[in-house]
């Protein structure tokens, strides 16, 4: 995107769409996703709802553009917070702080991804094709420690066992079952304690969610 | 509730409520809690906006009903669960069942409290106190635990010291900094697991989280 030179006309309907897509944000902070309304957006960009149709044909379709944007940010920040050249254990931790810094700048735009559902809106193919990069990042860092560290004593086998069998989320990545079993139970980690945090769960328990949260991400990265 | 005898009229009122609140369950799962509307809920039950006004004042009032039916339906279902004559480690185990299975049966239910907060709406303190009780279930086993194992290997003595100086969350529970730290790691686990199996995350990905849901719930239990 960008790079080739755009007609004045494509130009000019990429920043509408661009227009609209920021009052769509506003909206899911100070309204909600599921109350969503293009004909809101049309009133407050001053144009019919049938011209702003022109853009985006359905509410669907612009929570997808939303919803991509969204993730397309989080894999860009994990990745940028990664460097390849680090320890599989640094390259982790580093991940995890990227997740909740870019959750607690933005929490509408976290909870558009991870938080209630839209009802009545499925979420695109791509979004799957995301949050498998994101899971790529965790399983090579995960396989890298495993090999390194050769068989760990036996934990939850019947999980390994099981993702032994049922690997298709991890596509075709070569990481032994422990290594799938440890990027899971990070992932689930880390927005056990982040998603509590952004939806307001901890505010007013008067502790620091930070500290919670890395003794959780040492914990994951650190136990077999 | 219930016991005393109440006039006809007392029991019309209650009822008619009850039938908002069933119509207003109705909305927040097939149109987001965001998108609750009181005009629609009385045109369903034929009587008009203002009539529906006499029963709950506002939208927030009515939503708060519903987190608070939701939140004592979920601490009554732990409480239930929970035998005080078993051993800790047993208890917890048997609330960490009774939470995921109670999420799982009325997804929109947990999502109401612990997903998306809904813009503009400010929880009542009643949810406090209720959080506070549910923490109470794991504080009481985890302080049982720390007292019958005696001192633990130093574990995120950083988390443990920051909670022992902060620990107004916990109320005037005894419990010592290892069990508020173990209480506060099973919860945001369990949570962990399931908001990402609740809001569809792990749909597709053809893996039972049942499983991992069951090794967290051992590993946060069963570690130091």
């Amino acid at each position: 995107m960008g790079d080739a030179v755009k007609s004045p006309r494509a130009r000019y309907r990429e920043q509408v769409r661009d227009e609209i897509k920021a009052h769509a944000w506003t909206q899911v902070a100070t309204t909600g996703a599921s109350a969503l309304s293009l004909n809101a957006i049309a009133k407050q960009m001053g144009i019919s709802g049938p011209a702003l149709y022109r853009y985006f044909r359905s509410r669907d379709e612009l929570i997808t553009e939303l919803v991509l944007d969204a993730y397309r940010d989080l894999l860009d920040t994990c990745r940028a917070a990664v460097k390849p050249d680090d320890a599989p254990e640094v390259r982790l931790a580093a991940m995890a702080s990227a997740l909740r810094r870019w959750a607690l700048d933005a929490p509408h735009r976290y909870l558009l991804i991870y938080g209630t559902p839209v009802p009545g809106y499925a979420g695109p193919p791509e979004a799957t094709t995301i949050a498998a990069a994101l899971m790529t990042i965790l399983l090579d860092a995960f396989a890298e420690i495993d090999a390194a560290t050769g068989p760990v004593p036996e934990t939850a086998a019947d999980l390994e066992d099981h993702l032994a069998a049922h690997r298709r989320w991890a596509a075709d990545h070569p990481a032994p079952p422990p290594a799938l079993r440890r990027a899971l139970r990070l992932w689930t980690r880390l927005h056990g304690v982040v998603s509590l945090e952004v939806a307001g769960h901890f505010t007013g328990m008067n502790f620091d969610p930070g500290l919670l949260y890395a003794a959780e991400v040492d914990s994951a990265i650190g136990a077999p």
